[in-house]
């Protein structure tokens, strides 16, 4: 079985949602990112797995690396082509798929959750992050509208299993969802997953003990 | 031929080059992205065309609408496998390939590039950038070391089209890519190819002109 290196409430949560999503097994190895052996004396440094330095890291059971959301999260899906957590790779609408999770990954993840939630982001640059993400959130509102249930219609896929970890961290950051209706009925009816609720609560119980056991 | 909406020297410039690369026709269009009229009176604005209101946007011949590079990116280089500009979407690469399209857009250009670029980015922010760039670009020049000509190892690939665009902007920013020999060496090698030299030379030419129009 395939090892996820992961950090509570970090984006690799994304992976933990997309494979339960898919019935895929995996081996979850907390990661001490911040070199804090809160989590696990035993867990591991970054570096030593994977030269991006960041999470998630798959490694499977030939010992292959895989790194990015984008590419973990289509990795996971193809594993399992009956769950429809990515559109076929000859379809018109994986293009879409890779679209959303650039857009997510750039936009949300990279332009705002990664350096707020970073060490050492200096004060000025975490309020013009903050100007600056209503922008893509009212692309993301006004695409789902009322029209769509999740980013690529009907089916709930591995972009949703991305955007909701954003969401969830931009509403922790105390960005008020509620002047987009469309986001916040999204968040709410994704949320009710329950591989999505089971995840999200249990990543936030080890991020509130990690936490605990620092202070 | 599908249309392919850009802006000189915008990231839009991988597309052109993986679309020579590729040898696919397509009909290009630039679009002032800064609503300036500089660059051709019959220029559209970007929000008719993708909501997401960036460079790149690819319209086919049905109308369909894409963007993002990682997306289109990828769609180019399917149009012809002859080209293995991607490996096929079953090889276990193309998640390679995904992992470091996905590394180019969130690390290099949407951490770098897009706000050093952007109009209105404050000077704070701009040399908070500057000071974290060294280490995505560390990553890069580590891969690469004097063991891979591309990304990918010997092909030549669409994450050499978006690294390359993304090593010239930084340059331009003033970066000094010689601390990192095998980035020198890489960005000295891949500005050799024909279509690379003829894309960068072609844009390069439009944004002067542009900005002598703007002056």
């Amino acid at each position: 079985v395939a090892k996820l290196y992961f950090y509570p409430m970090a984006c690799s949560l994304a992976s933990r949602i997309a494979a339960a999503e898919a019935g895929v097994d995996l081996d979850f190895r907390p990661v001490d990112i911040f070199g804090e052996r809160v989590l696990d004396d035993r867990a591991g440094t970054l570096d030593s797995l994977s030269t991006m330095g960041k999470v998630p890291v798959l490694v499977d059971d030939d010992g292959e690396v895989l790194s990015e959301n984008a590419a973990v999260l289509q990795y996971l899906a193809d594993l399992n082509p009956a769950s429809a957590l990515a559109p076929p790779p000859s379809q018109r609408s994986r293009y879409d798929l890779q679209r959303w999770l650039s857009f997510v990954g750039t936009e949300l993840h990279k332009g705002f959750c990664n350096p707020m939630f970073s060490k050492g982001t200096p004060d000025s640059v975490k309020a013009w992050i903050r100007e600056n993400v209503d922008r893509p959130l009212a692309v993301v509102a006004g695409h789902l509208d009322d029209r769509r249930d999740h980013l690529l219609g009907e089916t709930f896929t591995v972009a949703d299993c991305y955007l909701i970890w954003a969401l969830v961290l931009i509403g922790f950051a105390k960005v008020d969802l509620a002047r987009w209706p469309a986001l916040s009925a999204y968040v709410e009816r994704v949320r009710q997953r329950p591989h999505v609720a089971a995840a999200v609560s249990l990543e936030w119980e080890m991020a509130r003990a990690a936490s605990a056991k620092r202070n």
